[in-house]
């Protein structure tokens, strides 16, 4: 039974990749409206597969009336096709549960009697509830501009003084110029992306990375390239021959507190990487949204390179609010004016000044650094406990973090983390199986749990339910 | 002096646009790092210019670093020259005035005492600003998941339930599962464009449209074609003829209270709108961002369409916040889909939730309807006192809208917009100018004024000086 499915799967597949690949060709335009498809013999030849395979897809495609054939003349784009951005059918659709969005619609989809120790935010009640308050009763009593009117082009001056400070703490030199707020730290790689990339180019992330960047890279329409992530940063040896075989035009990346690893990236990791990238003119953003968590700073590729060919980018959901959205660039003062123009098109200005004054307000107040303080404490010892508990299931971590809310935790031999997932999910508890973060699919032994998310008893009966079936023992 | 600075600036263009043109090529990626340009004398040939503007052109290319002559073969683009997307330099770039970043820019970073009559917002204090600060004061005891967590990935089920129920009053029949929340009414736009759209297609808007429309475009690397604007809507016999000739993938427009020009969409041009539209498999964005403004409902495409074709667009920003931002997508279900992953990807997950509690608070209230009621006579007042006042000025009104708070007016014979709007800038005044609203920059003897921004006497002494000087009487 097992077998059969997989021989079907495998069939299906193959359909399925030659369908990607000519829709993908459509969506791209390489193949315009009226065109001719290649020949059924070239295309089983260039796609090594048979020739009933692409007969197969070509009947299916033009079941769905991307293509018609022609009498004798073989297989045309369809007169009128121009089909939509569709980001599921971007790659070949394999299995929903290992999907890039899969973890992020799940999550954020989520009634309140799911469990989420696969999602990337911290409880609300571990976040600055009684300053959020307070920013929200000084707001219902604030000048009316500020409730009605839109937002300068580059967002709250207040609030990008206050960062500037921060970035000096951190050795990260910059000028007021250099600094613009966005909508979300989402917002803000998405921004720089659009303006540095175009259909077609190569971008390199960490594997494992940060599901979203996979998903968001695909709304781009690059080339993603995946490079094994060390415990002390990017395999610098892989980097510097993959900037030099695929000249990828942007690296993607966070340096403390890798996500999902948890790792820091090292002094001399961080300059080989800048001088690879200098060499090859490859743009770098680093997004640091877990910088308030460290419990002391790491080396910063925005703090060695002087904000040149790095980006810096945060935000203050994981720290502060989820729900007042906001994020920030920090560049070159050249980008920054471009980014500007395309922040006005795209957005009509900033983030929200509603949403800048509350940030502004509860970082002012003195009850914030206290509040990151206890915040870190409480995340050490809750780190530890989840790792003894998570051992005593036979789960170990790849390593153990400084600092912030993820353990990368590897599965007892045997056990597939989406095989897991899947299995949680029937019992309304959302884990983050391995391969979403991974590029090359090579991840499946791993699970990211969020130490402040898996505390309810309830996730563990299931974990152990869930690991005992799979494992037979 | 006037004759030598146009001949220069006549020469310098003719260089700026074959440098334009060679940059747009290396942007959109038709040329990459490595190929050779055109020769010089056939560049010069298409563009129809002398060889010398070619060389020149060539030369100060080369000087950016963006291409590279090689001894006795020609120019080259530079190995490593990836540029990024810089909106300013999609189009040459004429004057900074009639740009159409130029009012965002100028209306949105401007301080306090600069007056705004060709900005497209109302004043804060005609906002709904007492049941802002109770919507404030509400969220401010609010459960602590709405202060601090994400939102879901379609927004607040609240406020969609209330916007289907306002459809409904409008003829536009939807079910819950056809509507998206969005960061703004702008980024409701992008996003669809991001989804409909590929570089190099080509979208209709109207001729004048709403300057960010352009503004929007440009980041999206389309040919944007003009259709003429009547009264009653598109000009239905050239919007026939360009469907045919150019095949846009998509046409932009306001139907009702028509941005700049306030006119109304009647029902028959929407009926031949929609059928050579059909014929043609355009998609059509409806920004509906106006709509509350009516005194009474005029026709809608997404009514008449059922939302097949159409996508319904709109925000709060004219008539509730414009600091508290939300828009929102109404379309087929599984466009919707499809653009939730986009929307997830770009910005991971819907708007913020604090701003959707604070609408759907100041629109339950039982005080909104009355707002409007109000907020609609005391425009019908204002635009009729500023008409008075502009024709007193020898400045007549293209049409008088029906509702809204613009007014599209043709300046006295002789009179350049641009002139006019510079003149204005340099006593803190701005002003829009009419070419900023036209592809075909043929709207130069209009402005559009904002009526509730053109209250101020020393906006009337200015514009009395501009004029009279620009007129020379």
């Amino acid at each position: 039974m097992d077998e059969t499915t997989q021989t079907r799967g495998r069939g299906g597949a193959r359909t399925t990749d030659v369908m990607s690949a000519i829709r993908a060709k459509v969506a791209g335009r390489a193949l315009g409206p009226g065109d001719r498809l290649p020949s059924i013999r070239k295309l089983a030849a260039t796609m090594a597969v048979s020739p009933s395979t692409v007969v197969e897809a070509y009947d299916r495609l033009a079941a769905e009336g991307l293509i018609r054939a022609r009498r004798g003349s073989g297989f045309y784009v369809a007169a009128t096709t121009m089909p939509p951005l569709a980001l599921a059918d971007v790659e070949p659709r394999r299995d929903r549960a290992v999907d890039p969005f899969w973890v992020s619609r799940q999550s954020l989809d989520a009634d309140a009697a799911v469990l989420k120790p696969g999602c990337g935010w911290l409880p609300a009640d571990w976040m600055p509830e009684a300053a959020l308050r307070r920013a929200f009763r000084a707001l219902a009593r604030s000048d009316d501009s500020l409730l009605a009117d839109y937002g300068s082009t580059r967002g709250s001056l207040a609030l990008r003084r206050y960062l500037l400070a921060r970035f000096a703490e951190d050795g990260v030199e910059a000028s007021i110029d250099q600094l613009l707020l966005t909508g979300s730290g989402t917002q803000a790689t998405d921004l720089v992306c659009r303006f540095l990339l175009r259909p077609g180019d190569t971008v390199l992330v960490d594997d494992p990375c940060y599901f979203n960047f996979r998903a968001l890279l695909r709304a781009h329409q690059v080339k993603i390239v995946g490079v094994p992530y060390t415990p002390s940063g990017p395999d610098v040896a892989r980097f510097e021959k993959i900037l030099a075989a695929e000249r990828p035009r942007l690296y993607i990346t966070n340096s403390a507190l890798h996500n999902p690893t948890g790792a820091t990236l090292s002094l001399q990791t961080a300059h080989r990487v800048l001088r690879a990238a200098a060499a090859h003119e490859l743009a770098i953003i680093e997004d640091d949204i877990f910088a308030d968590l460290e419990p002391e700073r790491s080396p910063r590729l925005a703090a060695l390179d002087g904000l040149t060919n790095v980006i810096r980018i945060g935000s203050f959901s994981k720290t502060l609010s989820a729900s007042v959205r906001c994020g920030y660039i920090a560049a070159r003062p050249d980008w920054i004016e471009h980014l500007v123009d395309l922040q006005v098109a795209t957005s009509f200005g900033g983030p929200s000044p509603v949403a800048t004054e509350v940030i502004a307000n509860v970082l002012a107040g003195g009850g914030y650094r206290k509040h990151m303080d206890e915040l870190r404490q409480k995340l050490a010892r809750t780190r530890r406990d989840l790792g003894r508990k998570l051992a005593a299931l036979g789960l170990e971590p790849w390593l153990m973090p400084r600092g912030g809310f993820f353990l990368w935790c590897r599965l007892p031999d045997g056990l597939d983390s989406t095989d897991v997932a899947r299995a949680a999910l029937a019992e309304d508890v959302v884990l983050a199986p391995g391969n979403v973060f991974s590029v090359s699919q090579t991840a499946s032994s791993f699970l990211r749990f969020n130490v402040a998310q898996s505390t309810e008893p309830r996730m563990w009966d299931m974990m152990r339910r869930a690991l005992g079936s799979k494992m037979r023992q």
